[in-house]
């Protein structure tokens, strides 16, 4: 197999010309990260769906395929577009596709790739099946289940299975399965929600090929998992500040820092970033702050503006100076990729150089 | 002068063809708004100098120049490189320049068009005096006070005088007044200090030419206004949610909404919008919700993910459907802008097609 930087397309920066803020990947700790669940996946029998949306990086997604994941995850058509033009052959796109246009879309997508899609509601299924029929090719649809997330989903299993029966009735699509985004902290009750629904579909003579959880704050947790065929994790590839707070990995583990730039200290107690919400996100995570210095006492970025971070000094015997970079921990990385254009690798220590964030902006 | 629609590159949408999630900018709303603080500028002898950072079209900072703009305010250098590249004349970058990278890429553009800058330290004086000597022209400096918000800005009014000296001492930068960002509710005080640091200069021998304040959330308020010879404004082109709750503006005044789509109604309490952080950010801004819906009653977006916005329907008597469209009024106005490749454009309530967000994504 081989090297995952070979997976990349790099621009080396000049020594001293790269810039800040920036986010930094360091590929060895996301191989082992990948590499890791990877196993964990074979080792349970779990179909390794992983989610893109973290990285959008069409090399990484390529390193995942090459690994062993059956495919990937992607929430949006821009993504899906991105990467069935990198050569990524199975997708699950895990978002209702509504409208027109973006059906005209999901048509020309799946004459060219295996495509699957999900569906609570009539409405979805109708426009998903007139996408099939354009396509000249039957989509497989999961249905997705509200398992205690009160997000997107049909309410109970029966409703899943009157769903299930209402799309292997419609031209253009087949029943694929069952999805979910479980709550934290709901694994079992979503597993029970997810047999019961499978043991009706069954009933009604269908097959569940798939049946689909995730979540990285609880990927290593064994509960649920029974009834479960696929799991689509994202944010494992890089890891960050919320899911060290939900225990499901350790700093050394997280695979992207945002690096920085001192550009202001104006007292002992603050230094001035050249990072804000325009690069960490507001995301907080039920974090109380905005990011970490690991190298500086774990220096907290305790406000943000759009183009500011405050850094807290005040516990640091030696005070950073104005041109100093300091590599931030974001609460949550999946934001950050997407407002960067580029990102910068690293492997062995050293910096490889710049590459695009591929399905970045694509925000339809 | 030219109809504010043509300052921009406009691509059609063909009817049906328009998605979603995507800011829409009414022209007429926007040209109201502008026109509206030009003429407060006037009447006020100040000049105006907007931040660019809300829109980052090139084609609405040339309408602010055209109606009476003294110049732009950008915060980043691929703001400055793309508004110099479309012919906008005299920019302020108010933000500490650190790095050669950085100071190489000033130098080139202060080599062809006005650019002048910021600086709270003689670190950042040094820099920036080594790019005016690299391009050959001294960069007129601006020292930056902290008078209030406690973030850049030398402490006093003592400490800019002394860095004012400084920078006249220095080769390849000049000094060119002060400039503050007053925390709201502060601007009585960031005048005193302004006129403060403004005597001791004067009494070094040095004329402070431009003294800068700024802040859509109290543009209204003559206060503290008679020190400044500038203001910069950005929010106020667009306006949003956090300046209705500052007083600033109504919902009538608010140019930009996001256009989305109801993807689920899974109860009679919640529709599920295909627009999250990744299209509203998280940004609270002191707000208890993501966003409102005017037309639905005020409807609130109580919650978000990365591509999901959950709109509380409990209130509504007709409930919206799937495939129904929605204009969310945003918390936050500038960093939506930052999230997204294009935008739309309307002018006399008729969808005028996409124009290019042509500053956004250079996060450096």
């Amino acid at each position: 197999m081989r090297d995952i930087q070979d997976f990349f397309t790099i621009d080396p920066v000049a020594p001293g010309m790269f810039e800040t803020p920036c986010p930094v990947i360091d590929l060895d700790v996301a191989e082992r990260n990948l590499r890791r669940w990877q196993a964990r996946c074979d080792a349970l029998g779990l179909a390794n769906r992983p989610h893109i949306k973290t990285h959008k990086l069409a090399g990484l997604a390529r390193f995942q395929i090459a690994l062993g994941a059956r495919g990937i995850t992607v929430q949006k058509l821009g993504e899906a577009e991105v990467m069935a033009d990198a050569g990524i052959p199975d997708m699950l796109i895990s978002f209702n596709i509504v409208g027109a246009p973006k059906l005209a879309r999901l048509a020309a997508l799946a004459r060219r790739t295996a495509i699957s899609a999900v569906a609570d509601s009539p409405a979805v299924v109708a426009g998903l099946g007139a996408a099939g029929r354009a396509a000249g090719r039957a989509i497989s649809v999961l249905v997705e289940c509200d398992t205690g997330a009160a997000r997107n989903g049909v309410a109970t299993p029966a409703a899943a299975a009157d769903l299930a029966r209402l799309i292997e009735a419609t031209e253009g699509v087949r029943y694929g399965g069952l999805m979910t985004y479980p709550a934290v902290g709901m694994r079992r009750q979503a597993a029970e929600f997810l047999a019961q629904a499978r043991d009706l579909v069954a009933a009604a003579g269908l097959a569940s090929e798939t049946i689909s959880t995730g979540g990285s704050p609880e990927m290593w947790r064994d509960e649920g998992l029974g009834v479960a065929t696929e799991y689509r994790a994202g944010t494992y590839a890089y890891f960050d500040r919320s899911l060290i707070a939900a225990g499901a990995c350790t700093v050394q583990d997280c695979a992207l820092v945002l690096r920085a730039t001192v550009v202001s200290v104006p007292t002992p107690e603050r230094a001035i970033l050249d990072a804000g919400s325009k690069a960490l996100t507001s995301d907080l995570l039920g974090l109380p702050d905005h990011g970490a210095v690991p190298a500086l006492g774990d220096a907290r970025v305790y406000q943000i503006n759009e183009e500011h971070g405050y850094l807290d000094i005040s516990g640091l015997a030696e005070k950073p100076a104005v041109g100093d970079i300091v590599d931030i921990l974001p609460n949550h990385v999946c934001p950050v990729s997407n407002l960067f254009d580029k990102v910068a690798l690293m492997r062995g220590g050293r910096l490889l150089g710049l590459t695009p964030v591929d399905a970045r902006g694509l925000v339809w």
